[in-house]
């Protein structure tokens, strides 16, 4: 069984569960691998943690999940947020995983992500990054390009991109269905930003953003959706003769 | 926390999952409910057993998996698919949801769906119901609608909405993202044969039927989901405070 660790934010979960469905061979609905969605609400802000606005680290609210799923009989485990990756979160998470569901296999968000770009995209060397501030501020996608010998650019004006984020009006966390068209506008700018200077793909970084910019290129350059190979890893990892094949939407 | 038992087919439980979030007043994750989503393609085809083309009744794997949730945390529990509501099925799962996890609250897609045609379309009387053959066979929203004082109306050419849902090709559970053509001309065509017969409503009987027909009306008419009105009554339930106000999409 899949498991997905959502609610960071919901609408992120669903759309990773939605995507192990959409990426699975199936002509019945008993052809589908079994699948759990663990919308934890409960589980803090991961931006917050990293910048020190609260002490509180998601880490164990994260294991807490993890645990419950795997009672229930997940055994490959996805987690639909980027910023919980980040080292700080991740680590301790991993750490706690490992100790209490030794059986749970975890799949990495990013380098699952980092390696599509490199199998599906061998030609491209320069790649734009959206991100939150937290996962900018621990380089996940920076390093895990540089390690793999490509270049990573950054879109010039961050601080819109959070609002696009977090703003408690218009940002998508908070309007998801539909995004507001100040937030479309503010991801938009930052693919454009990055593109300028000379990105070839762009990662939406952030769970939130693929439901901004749901297509699969913006001017001619491949938008990677990480959620899309997220979900992909799974199937291969749970059921891999389930894997449709690769297509760009 | 809510549980949504899903897999049935397993984009329609994604569904609900997204409603629920959809109806939820929320400006940061941690507003929302906690959800926990069940896609458990281990349960075996509704209308096969109801038309006795297998002896395995579906309901003791439901069973299964709303204890499994329960387990988790899950208290109000919903299920995503019409046709599992049908007696034969329904009667047997809650009398072991209720001797098993007595701390569950079920509630109920049909009677949600008819008490808030009521609600909302109080001048409604004909209602048009577009189903799955075991969900007209077992009259699950016609006897409730008469129960109520109004009157259902079932499309001329059931056989093709049974192939819009069902055929192994072109059919909604093999091919929902995106749905074929095909298939949307055929739930076209029963929506306008109960419009044709004075419906003032219709209802999308179908979990996947709205997979096909995502918009609010269809030449004038109101299309009810059902699931937007079960994830309605589980937000109602779990957390009356958090129920968004609601509109017609």
């Amino acid at each position: 069984m899949i498991g997905v660790l959502g609610g960071m934010g919901p609408q992120a979960g669903v759309d990773l569960a939605s995507k192990i469905i959409a990426n699975t061979i199936a002509r019945r609905d008993q052809d589908h691998i079994p699948t759990l969605l663990f919308s934890d609400s409960g589980i803090p802000d991961r931006t917050d943690y990293l910048f020190g606005r609260t002490q509180v680290n998601p880490a164990p609210m994260m294991a807490r999940a993890v645990k419950s799923m795997a009672a229930a009989g997940a055994r490959f485990v996805g987690i639909a947020c980027n910023t919980a990756h980040s080292p700080p979160i991740f680590e301790t998470f991993l750490r706690e995983v490992e100790a209490e569901c030794p059986e749970v296999k975890l799949l990495h968000l990013i380098e699952e992500t980092v390696s599509a770009i490199q199998d599906h995209f061998p030609r491209v060397r320069r790649v734009g990054i959206l991100s939150t501030t937290g996962t900018y501020k621990f380089r996940l996608y920076d390093d895990s390009l540089i390690s793999k010998g490509l270049y990573p650019l950054r879109p010039k004006n961050i601080e819109n991109l959070g609002e696009a984020i977090y703003n408690p009006d218009l940002g998508i966390k908070a309007c998801s269905t539909p995004v507001t068209v100040q937030a479309r506008e503010w991801v938009g700018q930052a693919v454009e930003s990055v593109i300028e200077q000379g990105a070839e793909a762009v990662i939406l970084g952030c769970t939130e953003l693929t439901l901004a910019l749901p297509s699969a290129h913006h001017l001619g350059i491949p938008l990677i959706d990480p959620s899309t190979f997220l979900a992909r890893a799974l199937i291969r990892a749970a059921a891999p003769d389930r894997l449709a094949p690769w297509r760009v939407a």
